[in-house]
């Protein structure tokens, strides 16, 4: 596809902790930006529940920043289809583990109308800094 | 803007249900389409414990389909930024109660270069319907 919409899915970083580590790490580094974990999905174990399926180790962050939340949503209260912002933890194939967070910018940033360029923005900022800091 | 990435967040319908009878015929209509509520935010009670604002009524559900996920994360395990699809209700300042879903071609659909527009697709069209369902 060429199509100009086209991007990968979030922003992703390796790390070099194991994955018991990222897990303690990264809500921690969540925290410093503000942000709280308001749901959280085991891929895994849901998958293993649901279809019996084998899948490697597997989480879903839904990070908040309750009072940016609040900013996007009273300027767009249809924002909430797109909040949480997710930030993953995947141990690949190889036993790596990576981390990866939404792309506000492809997500809150391109929704019409509602002046979100700007609390997308400040989103993105954080995120990056908590993927900066887990991957160093 | 005028960027050609821009759109409205996500689809809506007004409904014609109070805020109360709605929370209960959204999981029904999600579970006639293959869906389990997995994750579910107050944003309301969110935003009264974390800010001490008082926000209208205002509920998030995250609602995954296990099999179309894995088909999903099969194809590009990074689509977990983007899931689950998140399904909206919530109060406007009239009492009229409206539900969204999140366009899922508009992130999935959107995703580069792994094949994710099939089921995008087929989400979609499931979402369609639960949304028609829950507005006639």
């Amino acid at each position: 596809m060429t199509n100009e919409t086209v991007h990968a899915p979030g922003h992703w970083k390796d790390l070099s902790l194991s994955y018991e580590e990222a897990l303690v790490r990264l809500p921690e580094a969540l925290k410093k930006e503000g942000f709280g974990v308001i749901t959280q999905i085991d891929m895994q174990e849901t998958l293993k529940a649901k279809l019996g399926v084998d899948f490697p180790r597997y989480r879903i962050f839904g990070a908040c920043n309750p009072s940016l939340a609040h900013t996007a949503l009273l300027k767009d209260p249809r924002v909430g289809v797109l909040l949480p912002c997710n930030v993953v933890l995947y141990e690949k194939e190889d036993g790596k583990v990576v981390v990866g967070a939404v792309d506000p910018m492809q997500t809150l940033g391109a929704a019409a109308g509602s002046g979100l360029v700007e609390v997308a923005g400040e989103v993105a900022v954080r995120l990056e800094r908590i993927l900066a800091e887990l991957s160093t």
